[in-house]
Order: C-alpha cells, then sequence, then structure tokens
C-alpha cells in the first residue's frame, strides 16, 4: 500500500497554484509505539493555509518546503500502538495533505460520525465553528440588539459567525460575491440582507441596511471592503480580524486601512485573534454549537470537492471565491 | 476696543497655510445676561485643529467657513453679567483663535494660576495631560514591567503619555525627530530610550530596545512608523490611537497600516479614543497628575510662540515637527 502526498514544493508569489506541490508516492507509514495511522477522508480547505506557505514569521512557522503541506482532516484510524486510539476510531487533527497520517495523537480528537457527518466536524463543529464562535462572542463582544456586518459571509466561518449573531439576537448583514451566496444568506440562514459586493454599491447598501452604523464587523476579506466599513462603523464599534482573503495572494505589500482614523472619531476597535488559544473552551462552544445545531438554528453547509489529486485546484477555489460554505477535499 | 479674530477662510489641501485663515478686526463683544468675556492670554495650539478645518464627519462638526478657528485657551474674565464668573477670574475653555471671547461658561472651568503658570492647564493639566492619562491607562491598560512606545513623543501628548508609563514602572521607548528632542526624552524625562526617526533605522532600533516586543504602542503619528511598530508588536499588544499627524495634510487618502494582519498574529488591537467621553473624570486625572507635578515626576514643558498675529506659522511648527512640549500662543 503506497502514501499519496501533498509536498510543498515551493512558496508561491501571487496566487497558489498547483507549481507549488509536489505529489509525491510513498510507502504507507507503519506506527511506532505510542502512534497511529490514519486514512484521511476528508481534508479541510482554508484561506489560512495560504498563510502558512510563506515564509514570515506568524502565529505558527510556516510550512517548510518539502514538507507535506499543513492541514486540518478527518478520518479513521487503519492501524495503532497507541493507548488511546484504536483501529476504527474517527479522527480529526492536523494530518496534513495526505491519504495516510502517521500520529502521535497531539491535538487529536476522536468524534462520532452517528451524530453528525463526518464533514461537519470540520466545519461548523470544527475549527472553523469554533473560530466563528470566540471570534463573534469572544472579540467582537456582540450582545442582542446590535448590528452585526459579516464579510466573506458565504464562507465557512462568516456563514456560522452571521447565524450565531442571528442567535444572539442581532440584525446580521452578510456581504458576499454573487447573488446565489446572497440568496443563501437571507433564505436559508436567515441573515437580514445580503449586499452582493460584485453587483451592487457596498458603501450605498450598508448606510441602507445599517441606518445606526455598524456595532461589530467580522472581517474575513479586508481590502477595500474593511474599508468601506470603517467609514460606517458606529460609536464602541468593534471590527473582528479574522483574515483578509482578498490580500493574501498580494505580490506587493497587503492594502492597509486607509480609513482606520474612523476608530478613533467612533471610539472603535480592531482586534485579532488565533482560535487555537481557546483550546481549553472548545468543548464549551461545541457542546452549544452542537445544541443549536439539533434545535435547527445552525446550518453547516459543506461544499465538497473529490478526488484527492485535485487539491490544489481544489484550494484555487476559496481565492476565486467558487465555494459556498465550507470547502472540503473527499480523499 | 477692538477684537482681532482668525477666522477659517477656505479648507486647506494638503499643508494648511496663511492663506487658510483671514485676520480680522471686530468690536469687543459686550455680554449679554449669562455671558461674559474672557481676554485671551493663551492659546492651545493641537495638531488636532487640521482636522476640524476639513469638511468631513468627525467626532466634532468641522469649523465652518468664515466661522472663527476653534481652539482651547486661557484667559482672564474682564466683563461679566454670569453667576458663575467673575471679572478677573482666570478660565480655561474653547474661546477660539481670537483676543476677546463671549462665553456663556459651559465647559468654561476656573483654574488658579498661582499653583501651576497659567499655560501649564493648556498642557499638562490640561486636554492635552487628560489625554495622555486616558489613552495610556484606560485605552492602552498600561500595566507595570510592560514594553510602551510612544510615537511624536516630544510633542504635547506624547511627551506626558511616556513620563506617565514611566511612573507606572514601564520600560518606555520615545520615537521623536532630531537629536534635541530625543535627549530631552532620555536625560530630563527619564525615557528609557529614544529613536531618532531622521537619522535612525526605526525597525532595527526596536528591535533592540524592544527585545520582548512592544506591549503598548501609544500612536500619534500614523504613517510608516505605525507600520513598523505594528512588526514588533508583543502577544495582546495594545495599539492606542491619538492621532496620525504625519497623515493629516495628505493630499490623497491617508495611508492605511498595510501591516495590521499583525493584529491577528499577536492577537492585538487598535483602538481609538476622544478624550471628551471622559469629562467626568477630568478631576481624578486632574488631582493625580498634579500630585505627580507636585513629587517632581511628570513634567509640563512648554514652547511658546509670541504675538496673535503669528497663529498661521506658529500652527505650522507643530505639523514640521518644529516644538518641542506643548505649542502654545501667547496673545
Amino acid at each position: 500500500m503506497t502514501n499519496r502526498r501533498y509536498l510543498l514544493a515551493s512558496r508561491p508569489e501571487g496566487l497558489v497554484g498547483r507549481e507549488n506541490f509536489d505529489l509525491v508516492e510513498e510507502e504507507s507509514p507503519t506506527p511506532g509505539d505510542g502512534e497511529f495511522v490514519v486514512k484521511l477522508e476528508y481534508i479541510s480547505l482554508d484561506p489560512a493555509m495560504r498563510g502558512w506557505m510563506n515564509d514570515t514569521r506568524s502565529y505558527i512557522p510556516p510550512v517548510q518546503i518539502g514538507e507535506v503541506m499543513r492541514a486540518l482532516g478527518t478520518g479513521t484510524v487503519v492501524g495503532s500502538e497507541h493507548g488511546s486510539f484504536k483501529e476504527g476510531d474517527h479522527v480529526v487533527g492536523g494530518f496534513g495533505v495526505q491519504e495516510l497520517a502517521l500520529s502521535d495523537g497531539k491535538s487529536v480528537i476522536t468524534v462520532d460520525p452517528n451524530l453528525v457527518p463526518l464533514p461537519t466536524y470540520l466545519a461548523a463543529l470544527g475549527m472553523t465553528g469554533m473560530t466563528a464562535y470566540f471570534g463573534l462572542l469572544d472579540v467582537g463582544e456582540v450582545t442582542g440588539g446590535e448590528t452585526v456586518v459579516v464579510s466573506g459571509a458565504a464562507g465557512a466561518v462568516g456563514s456560522v459567525a452571521g447565524q450565531i449573531a442571528k442567535i444572539k439576537g442581532c440584525t446580521v448583514i452578510g456581504i458576499a460575491g454573487g447573488e446565489e451566496k446572497c440568496k443563501w444568506l437571507t433564505d436559508d440562514l436567515g441573515f437580514d440582507a445580503a449586499i452582493d459586493y460584485k453587483s451592487e454599491d457596498v458603501r450605498a447598501a450598508l448606510k441602507q441596511h445599517c441606518p445606526k452604523g455598524v456595532d461589530v464587523y467580522f472581517d474575513n476579506v479586508g481590502g477595500d471592503i474593511l474599508d468601506i466599513v470603517l467609514t460606517r462603523l458606529a460609536r464602541h464599534a468593534r471590527i473582528v480580524i479574522c483574515g483578509a482573503i482578498s490580500q493574501y495572494n498580494a505580490e506587493g505589500k497587503m492594502k492597509g486601512p486607509s480609513n482606520y482614523m474612523s476608530l478613533l472619531v467612533n471610539r472603535a476597535r480592531m482586534e485579532g485573534f488565533v482560535v487555537f488559544d481557546y483550546a481549553d473552551r472548545y468543548a464549551e462552544a461545541g457542546m452549544q454549537m452542537a445544541g443549536w445545531m439539533a434545535e435547527g438554528k445552525l446550518k453547516s453547509r459543506e461544499d465538497i470537492v473529490e478526488g484527492f489529486e485535485n487539491f490544489p485546484d481544489a484550494l484555487l477555489k476559496l481565492f476565486k471565491g467558487e465555494n459556498i460554505g465550507k470547502l472540503i477535499l473527499k480523499v
């Protein structure tokens, strides 16, 4: 049995592409003492992966050239010399872009596919959902009755963040690209409004939908949209910096928000966070989110691309804005 | 007796200049019921005045064309029909750039020139000092042992903010332009280090002076220096947005901080504030600051330009970085 793996071949300048990866075939790994082997079934595709490919100081070290590309994934234990993980267990962890992963169990959790389908553990009930939950509630400090704007709203994190804001009793406006995404936000997820940045004047639409200004802006995109939202802040607004997907493939410097002095005028703040810091509260958030899903208040949508060999093209869908909900590669 | 007044003649594009003001001579005002007249002795010159000249939505309405230029000032009551202010009282308030001001007493306080010289009520014991105090302590949430960086450190607010951080037991690094300013910060005010951005590599100097990163950055300048400090943040850093003097005279858009994603990497925040929001705590801050001054821990330095007619050129000194400490016009 062999193991196909995507290794980082080169650091992208600008848009990531197939040429930045090497697809190699290696012998399947054998677990040593305290180790186990996972057969991956689903691999999580996240905008953050683009950042991990850059050779810059960040919240985790970059992937090195020749290393397997870092990714979260879920699958089944197929061989184990580990006390806590046994054959047949379903697990979620940072297994990388490969068919078979060797693991020592660190930061790996077991999950039950009878409760929700396995891909959901990479979506609303996974890191994606945790990111939305802690970003919105702990960093954004959202309270009922506030006006919340989410960018990248039809993406994995954005769609969950917006739904949580609705559950908390907020007026929620999503910004997304294209009619289909916007329709999904309002018709299926219950957003109060959706702004199609590809066909609408975002500034005018925000003025219309947020007459009292924006209390919380959950930002996944950065760039021009961040700059526009800055002009519509309410007093004491909070901008949650979750990502800046519009800028990840920039070849020069990123675009900084030139309207940032709106933070002064409106006594507002802009704050970043990394979901890993909330690890000791994942259980709390997971139970809460699972409860909301069971009540039908929170929907998880996965956009599944089939075929391990399609990884590079599937990843590109994120940056082209082609996914709706959580983008996942089915091995 | 006549009253000389500087009216806003036109809105500056780029650098403010003499042509943006009209110096007019009018009849001296007569107080009606509930009013008094102040003979101005000192007028406060502040970077914020540049913003008040723009026709944009901000934390207070812009000065209108033909109106007297807005400014804080201090002087003596020379005629009164007001119950609480009598002839001979020394007062501080928003009296505008003029020799004589009519006031209804709103937001005016009486001060005692026997405790500290009158100009100090526009400096460390005035709005300037309040801005430093609340910005550093309430917005920046500075605690002892932290590394604090202040830009515009030899300016009115910056020099006070840095001194308060020293009083609180922090390591304080000032960024200022020129040897004289830097020498003042370290030799007279007790800053741990000063970086001359005109002759030093700010990035390298920050690395040297802040080996554990920057916990609090009190920003008065914006622009490139803000972008450089963003690359040196410690985890959970706070950036206090007090001003952006390097950008106030920009003809196009302001420069946004392109390294703002450092907020995410470092779980940091950037927050703006307006000192007026702390009005109900001015007394607390004033007593604290006066106490520190009496103990010799806090120094107020005023840079006084003489001659009412020199107002436009005096104001320009701020944007050319020519003042050390609080710039004040002596009428």
